[in-house]
């Protein structure tokens, strides 16, 4: 049986900047706790106002510093800052790649920076399901940014672009992934790109290609979002000040435009839609008297059925 | 409008042994054709009877050499062999990134090898959807063997060992990959190991690493399959004997220990999820007055209800 929660007085934890209160509702979140329910019903006030930052990248070109520098910057004007570190899992050890890292020390005894390492779980909707209502839980307790930061890699980049008002794209010279990424979709979701690691021969060229492409994309057109090319060398702290104007400029381009409805809107369906199907996989599984999804299976494989006339049978009797 | 097909002709014709007929059938399944219910109907007596194989591992490991290897091993035992090479591909474009290589010549005009190219579309299911289903037509259509091959990125080596009877993970010395792939879960979908390139350096190293986190595994238990260790230069021919070998010793022994059955509900099961899934989704979509996603998307967005209450609204409208 999960322990049970007191909901309101957690919330009222979570609201007043207590730490340990984020962390309970998140750690409510990563659990499936029957509470979330509740817990999401009593957010629903003091959510929407944190600008989501997703920042993804392949692995090695400095994410995590990049979000090091974006904390900083973001606490020198006095903001609230939430991070979330997606890490992908393995789906069958649930246990998180990453998890061992020592990260972020900077700000880790700064009371108004949140840091959270969460796994993505499972390989249907890993992102989707956990990370909107964590991204709330930070949001309601009062940051005013929250950054996730994901690998980028298969189709996690795609995922937090979904998750994010803004997506910055992380890429650095010299690793040949310009391109490939940008094939596998990254240049689509880029709403700010951002070579790290500049100081690094073929940075320019690295910048070329990525404005090359976007100038073949239909970014082109009036009204739509050009995504700005920003150097970088974040552990340095060098074009920091560019990056963080980058994102702001997205933003307001995003109140300007609708933008930022648009997607949360998105994002809203993806999370409804995500929770709706889960449940209605649950009570596939429940199914009786033949009609369960393990019934149909066997029929299928015993050559008695197709799965599209198994698939009805279920549907039916769930509808 | 979709053009109408001829269902029980073109299944004839399949059986019959036509390339064009099967490959016809194939793009039905590409296409999302509505006539696919119908095929998938008329294909229930006849599947069932391929040996499926599922290859998958980093990119340049040598899939398609191997492949190609087990391809001309299979004819040469007179087995007529299917080859699905699924591709991961842009979610947003739709293309698939190696939809223009040349692959297996060798073997382009045997009429006893059906090879297709397939792109993994969407990032919700994206093998689990079409996959199975071609596997279906080339399983009816008289393939003893079907072959599918997937680029190991992120979780679609996991999705092939669901879809296959025997799942052979590739991987190549000093790629540095060993551990990693192993730690994203590629060990326990293996149930074959291959150290492909095996005349380069660091070979004998790569099969240690397997082999020790094999032992670290639950896999020693007794009634356990445990996954061998094969070295292989596929491009030479060497070693071919061996992964042959390897895959038939796992077949019996899916055949001795009920495994083939107990794999198959699991890979039907799926496959009947998410056909039932995807129905209910579309109609998740289709709700009227104010239960549909979008206008719950809304009420979240402007704080007026949470993703929990809004799922339980459109759940409850479609059930």
């Amino acid at each position: 049986m999960a322990r049970p929660v007191d909901v309101p007085a957690l919330v009222a934890a979570a609201r007043d900047g207590s730490p340990r209160a984020v962390a309970r509702l998140i750690s409510l979140v990563e659990d499936e706790h029957p509470a979330l329910r509740s817990v999401m019903a009593a957010l629903v006030p003091y959510a929407g106002h944190a600008h989501v930052i997703g920042i993804t990248g392949s692995p090695g070109v400095g994410k995590s510093t990049s979000t090091n520098a974006l904390v900083a910057a973001y606490r020198a004007r006095g903001l609230r800052v939430g991070v979330l570190a997606v890490d992908p899992s393995s789906p069958f050890s649930g246990g998180a790649l990453l998890g061992d890292r020592v990260r972020m020390q900077d700000h880790a005894l700064d009371p108004d920076v949140y840091i959270r390492s969460m796994a993505s779980r499972g390989h249907l909707g890993g992102l989707s399901w956990t990370t909107p209502q964590a991204i709330r839980v930070l949001d309601a307790a009062g940051c005013d940014v929250v950054l996730v930061e994901t690998v980028g890699v298969g189709q996690s980049e795609v995922e937090v672009a979904g998750l994010a008002d803004t997506t910055i794209v992380l890429l650095a010279p010299g690793m040949g992934d310009g391109i490939q990424a940008a094939k596998a979709g990254i240049l689509e979701v880029g709403d700010v790109f951002v070579v790290n690691k500049a100081d690094r021969d073929g940075a320019d060229a690295t910048v070329r290609d990525i404005r090359h492409m976007i100038s073949l994309g239909d970014r082109t057109a009036p009204n739509l979002w050009r995504p700005p090319v920003v150097k970088t060398v974040a552990a340095q702290g060098i074009g920091i000040d560019e990056m963080l104007e980058a994102i702001d400029k997205h933003w307001a381009w995003l109140a300007e435009h609708g933008g930022l409805r648009e997607r949360r809107m998105r994002r809203a369906a993806d999370e409804i839609e995500a929770i709706a199907v889960r449940q209605l996989r649950a009570r596939m599984g429940d199914l009786r008297s033949g009609r369960g999804v393990a019934d149909q299976a066997g029929r299928v494989v015993d050559g008695r059925t197709d799965p599209y006339a198994a698939a009805d049978a279920i549907v039916e009797a769930l509808t």
